[in-house]
C-alpha cells in the first residue's frame, strides 16, 4: 500500500497502530484532533478536526485506505458526538469518496450491540442494539458505510472492536479483550484481503469465553493468536463475583448498557 | 388517548394524519416548521424547528404519543439532514424520556433499505441497505429508537413507509404504495396496541407485487385493505415499461439509488 | 373412520366436539372421569380415571383415532397433574400402542409456550416456554407424542390451543380466540388427512391480531374460518386497556405466566 | 411483447398455452417435435426436435421470450431423457444467448423436490430431491438457468410445476393441482415482470392443502385465483382413502417417487 | 461456592463428581437413593429418595448450587420414572425455589434427541425427538427448568450429556464420549458463569466425529481438553462394523432408539 | 473394504488416490478412458470409456464402494460434457445399483456453486450456482446422487473439491487448496462411515481463509490437517494483488467464472 491514512492516531487504539503497522505502507498520515508525536520515518502528521469538512477531504487526498479511529470513543454529549461521529463520519466518506480511497476500516463498537444478553451469540446478521448514544452513532457509521460501498463502491469492514488493551481489565473483558497483537493483525489482514465489500465483523481475540461469531468474515484469512483465558486466574483474583441481576452483567455492552443517560 | 402530538403536521403524511386521525385523541397536537391551517377543535397548532432542542422539550410536555413524521424525507444536503433529521431525532427522543411520553411512531422509510434488489423478499431482520444520505438518517432513527426503548422503555413502532399517496404515481409504486386509509389504520393499531417494544415494520398497502413483509407484526392487528392492483392498468398505460438493468428498477429504492451525490 | 374416542368429554371441549362431530364416525366413544349425559344414537359412554391404566388400555380397544381432551386443563397442583396428565398421558399411549390405534388429536396448550413475549411470532419451531405446571405436563404430553410416533408409528397432531368459547371473554382472546367451529373443523381436517406423523401446530380461528403461524401445517388442508374482530368493538368497550408492565399482558400465557406457583 | 416462443406446444401444457395466450405477444411462435394444428393468425408453427441444435438455434432467431415446455415431461429411459432434455435443454439455451433472447419459463417441475415428505413446507430454498431420471432433468434445467442468467444475463422463471388439468384428478392434486387459467396468468406475470433474475418458485393454484410457499416470489405480482377445494368432495368420493405406508402417499412426488426404475 | 448439593452422588457421574469436585465448594452435600461411602472432609451424605417431597425440601436447605444427578437414567418401567423422574424432578425444583438455590445442573440426556439421525448437526434449536421412555422425561425435565427460570429465576443448564466413561465403550461412543475431565470442568465452568438463563447444550468432549455443536454456549468459557480420536483404532479393532440399516445406527440414541416397549 | 473401484485413475486425483490408498482395501479397481501403468499387487487395471454403459455395468461388478473421478474435469464443449459427464454419471449409477455397490464418493467440484462471491460463506445449503458447464455436469450429477439414494439406497458422498495440488498455484488457491494427504484422509473417512446417506461436502484443507463450511459433516469424523497458510508469503510474492473489479476474483469459481462461452 502506498499510502495509509489512520486517524484518531492520537489514542489508545491510534498510538497501537502507529507502532504496530511501522513500515506497512509507504507513508502513514497520522491525524487526530490534539497533538501527537511528530513524524518519524515514512510518517506524515497531520492534526485535524474530522468535524471540519474541508480539512478531511484535503487529508484524505492520495490516500488508498483509512483505518477510521477518530471521532469520540466512548459514551457523550450529544452534541460532541454529534460533530465528531456524526459530521465526523460522514466528512470522512465524502472525502474518501472524491479522492479515490479504495478501502476503509471503521473501528465500530461492541456498544452497537451492546443490549443483547450476554447469553446471546452474535454474528452479522445478528441486529444493532446500541447501549449509549456513542453505541447510535457507531450503527450510523455502519449504516454510512453499507451506503458508500452499495453507491459508490468505497469498500469498509466495520469492526465492532471489543476491549483492546495489553490486557484485560476486569471480568467482562474476558469475553471482550482483544490483544493488540491481534488489532494488528486484523488491520493488516483487512488491507490484505483482494475485496472485501461492505462486512461487519467483531474486533476480538479468541478468548475461550466468547459472544460472537466471525466465521462468515473467514474469506478474510484472520485468525487471532490470543487468549484472555491466561489472565482467567488473575482477573478473576482481582474482582468480586458478578451479580447477574446487575444489568452491566446482563448485557454485552457492560458498564454502557447500565448508565442512564449522559446527562443526567 | 389524551394528547397526540403529529411532527411534520404540515407535510403530505402530515396532512393525511391531521385530517384521518381527528378525533382519535382528546387533543391533538399538531408541529411542523412551517406555518400550519390554525387550531381546529381539539387542535393545538405548534410551529417548531426540530433542530431547536429546548422547543421541542417544550413540544413534547403532556403528550402520550407521538406521530413522528418531521423533519427532511428526501435526499438532502448533509448539513440539513445533520439538523432536521440527526440533532431533530435526538431531541425528539430527549423530549419523549423527560416528558415520560410512552410511545412513539417513526416514520422510518423504504429507503433505509433501498440497496436490496426488488427480488428480494424483506422482512424485519433483513439487513439495512440505506439508498441515500437520507436513507442513513433513518438507519439512524432506528437504532435510536432501538436504544430508547432498550434503555429507557420509551416504545417506537419503525415504519418504513414506501409511498402514501391517493394513488401509485408510476409502475414501482404498485409495489411500494400505501393507500392513506391503510396508513391511517396503521396509526390507530399502533397506539392501540398493548405493547411493541421496538418494532420495524413496513407501511404498505397489500398490494399483489410486493417486496415486504409484515408477518412478524401480526401481533399489531393490522391489516391493510387496499391494493394498488386496482391502478395496475392505468399506470401500465401511463409509463413505459422499465428496463431491468436501469439502478432505478433492480433496486427497491428505485430512483433514490439510482441517483448521485446528491451535491454533485 | 369407524370408532372415535373423545376423552374429556365431559368438559367444556369434550361438549363442543360431541356435538360438533355427531355423525363423523359410526362410533363415538366418549369418555371422562365423571358422568356425562346417556348415550345417543351412534354413541358409547365409559366413565373412566385416565390415570387408572387397566381402564384406559381397556377403553381404547377397537379405537381409529382418538381426540384426546382428558385430563387437568387448567393450573393444579402438581400430585393431581401427576396423575392425570403424566401418568394419563402415558397410559392413552400405551392403550393406542397396544390397541393399534392410528392417530391421536392431543390437545396441548398455548401454556406450553406461555413465557414467549406476545410481540413474538411463533411456529413449530419456537421453543417450548411453559408458564405453569400445567404447560410443563403439555410439553411432556408434546414429548410423548414425538416418541409413540417415532418408535411405534402413532401418529399424533398435538394441537397448542388457544382460547376456544363462542366468543372471546377479555382483551387477550382477541389473539386466542378458537371459534367452536373452526375447532371442530380442525378435528374433521386432522382425521381425514393421509398422513400427519407428528406435527405441533396452534388451535386458533384467523384472527387479525395474531400471535401463531401454521404455515408449516397447510398439508392438512385446514383452514379456519372465523375471526375474533367482529368482538373487538364488544371487548374494547368491556375492557379496561392493558398494562404493558402486567407480565400477563406482556406474556402469551397471561394469567398464567403472571401468577405465582399453584400451592403457594 | 414482440414474439413469444412456446415449446412443446402440441402438449397438454403448450395448448393451454397456445390457447390462453392468443394475442398476447404480436407473434407466437409454436413449435413441437410432433406435427401440430396450422398457425392461426399472428402464429407461427414450426416442428423442431429440440435435440437438433442447428434447428433449435434457428428457432430462436427474433424471439424475445421463450415459455419452454418442450421436452419429455414424464419418467422416460435414459437415452430419450438424455437427448430430449439434456441435450434439448442445452440448445435451448444456447439459441437464447446466441440469439439475445431476454427472458424464459423453463417448465420445471414437482418430480425436482418429489422426494420430500409431504408434511414438509418447502419454498425455493429446499434441497431439490428428485424422483425420478426425469426430475433429474428437471434439477439440471434449473442449474442450466441459472448458469446462463449469472453468465449471460438470460433470465429465467424456473416454475416447479404440478398438476395442470381442468380438474385434480386423484387425492394427490388436491395439493398439487395448478388451474389453466392459473397457468395462464402466470405465464403473463413472469413476461411483465421488469426484473425476475434467475427464480425457482411453484407452479400451483391456490389450494387449501399445499406443500409449497411462493412468498418469495411476492415480486411478481402473481395471484392465483383457483382452488381445488372446490372439488374436494368429487374426489374423495371417488378414489379410496391413502395409505400412509404408501411411497406414492409419503412423498410429495407420488407415484413418481414410488415406481421403481424405468427400465426394469 | 457455599455449599454445593450433588444428587445422584452414589452412580457412576456422582461418584466422578464426588471425586472430580473435591474442595470445589466448602461444603458439598451428596445424596443417593442408597448408602453412599462416609463423609470425608467438607462432605455431607444425606440418604434421599427423590420422590418423597419433604425429605428434597429438607435436602435443598442452604444450598447455592445443585448437581442433579439423581433418578434413574437409564430405560425402566414407567411407573418407576413416574416416581424418580416426574415427581423427582419436580420435588426438586420445589426444593430449589423454596430454599433460594440459585443454579441448578440438569443431568439431561442425548436420549431426549436420540430419534435424530447421526447424519444430523444439532443444536440447541434442535427439536426433543426422545427415544425412550427415559428421554421423555428428559425432555420433561428440560421444560421444568425453563419454566422454573422463567417464573422464578431458578436458573438452570441443562447438560444433554453423551456418554461419561473413562473411555468410549462402543463405537458409537467415538461420537457421544465425554470425559470424566471435560465433565468436571463442564460442573466448574457451569457454576463460575455469572448468568447461565436456562441454558441447553451438550455434555461432550472434543471428538473429531461429532454430532452437536455447543457454539450458541460458547459464553460459558468451557472447552472440553478430550477427544475420543485416541481410543478410535482399540474401538475399531474390538467392535464390528456397524450395519447402517440396523436402528441402533442411524439414530443418535443408539440402542436405546433400537429397543422395542420397556415393557414387552 | 474387499474391492474399490477407482474411476479417471490415470488423472491428478486418480493418481493421488491410487497411490495414498494402496492397501486400503483388498482388492483396488482402476479404471481411465486412457491406459494406466500397469497393475500392481492388489490392483486391477480396466481402461474404460464411462460413456459405454455396458462398460460401466462391468466395470462395477463385485465393487463395494466406488471413487468416482471420471469425466471431463475441466470446462470443455457441451457434446463431450454430454457423454462423458451426463451419460458418464448416469452409466456409473446404474452400474452401481444394478451391482449392489453400497457408496460412492461423487467428485463434485467448487464449479458447482462458482458463482457465488468470496465474500459469503457456504455450507450444504447454499444454492447451486455452476460457473460453467462443466458445473452444470456437477450439479446434475449431485441430483443423480440424491436420487439413488432416495429411490435406490445407494449412498453418495458429493464432495465439492477445492484444488487438490501439492501446494497452492495462485492467491486463489490459497483459499481453495486440498492437500493431497487431506485428500486422501477423506476418501478414508468416506468409505468408514457407518452411514452418510447422499451428504454434499467441501474438498479442502484447513486453509485461515477459506470460503466453505464442512460443520454439518462433522458425523464423518474427517479433519484435514493441514493448511495453505504456510505457502502464503511465497505465493503473495509471486503472484500480483488481485483487481477486486475482475470476475475471477469477485466468484469463488476464479477463472471459470469470468470466462465466456467455452465455444466462443
Amino acid at each position: 500500500m502506498k499510502r495509509l491514512l489512520i486517524t484518531g492516531a492520537g489514542g489508545n487504539l491510534g498510538k497501537i497502530c502507529r507502532e504496530g503497522l511501522k513500515g506497512y505502507a509507504n507513508v502513514i498520515r497520522l491525524s487526530d484532533i490534539s497533538p501527537m508525536d511528530p513524524a518519524g520515518p515514512n510518517e506524515e502528521v497531520v492534526q485535524c478536526d474530522l468535524s471540519d469538512r474541508a480539512a478531511v477531504i484535503d487529508l484524505t487526498k492520495d490516500i488508498d485506505g483509512i483505518i477510521h479511529l477518530g471521532g469520540i470513543s466512548i459514551e457523550a454529549a450529544f452534541d460532541d458526538l454529534l460533530q465528531a461521529n456524526l459530521a465526523g463520519t460522514y466528512n470522512l466518506y465524502e472525502g474518501a469518496r472524491q479522492n479515490g480511497v479504495k478501502r476503509i476500516m471503521f473501528a465500530s463498537s461492541n456498544h452497537a450491540i451492546g443490549f443483547h444478553k450476554r447469553t446471546t451469540k452474535l454474528d452479522d446478521t445478528s441486529e444493532q442494539r446500541p447501549d449509549s448514544l456513542y453505541g447510535v452513532t457507531k450503527c450510523y457509521g455502519e449504516a454510512m458505510a453499507s451506503y458508500y460501498f452499495d453507491k459508490f463502491d468505497v469498500e469498509t469492514v466495520s469492526v465492532r472492536i471489543g476491549s483492546c488493551f495489553e490486557k484485560p481489565k476486569d471480568r467482562r473483558m474476558l469475553s471482550t479483550w482483544m490483544s493488540p497483537r491481534d488489532f494488528i493483525s486484523l488491520m493488516k489482514a483487512i488491507f490484505n484481503a483482494p475485496m472485501t465489500g461492505h462486512l461487519v465483523m467483531y474486533g476480538v481475540s479468541d478468548n475461550t469465553s466468547k459472544w460472537w461469531s466471525n466465521d462468515h468474515a473467514d474469506f478474510l484469512g484472520w485468525k487471532p493468536q490470543d487468549s484472555s483465558e491466561q489472565f482467567r486466574a488473575e482477573i478473576e483474583a482481582t474482582f468480586p463475583p458478578e451479580d447477574r441481576h446487575d444489568p452491566a452483567v446482563i448485557y454485552q455492552g457492560g458498564g454502557f448498557a447500565a448508565k442512564g443517560h449522559f446527562e443526567d
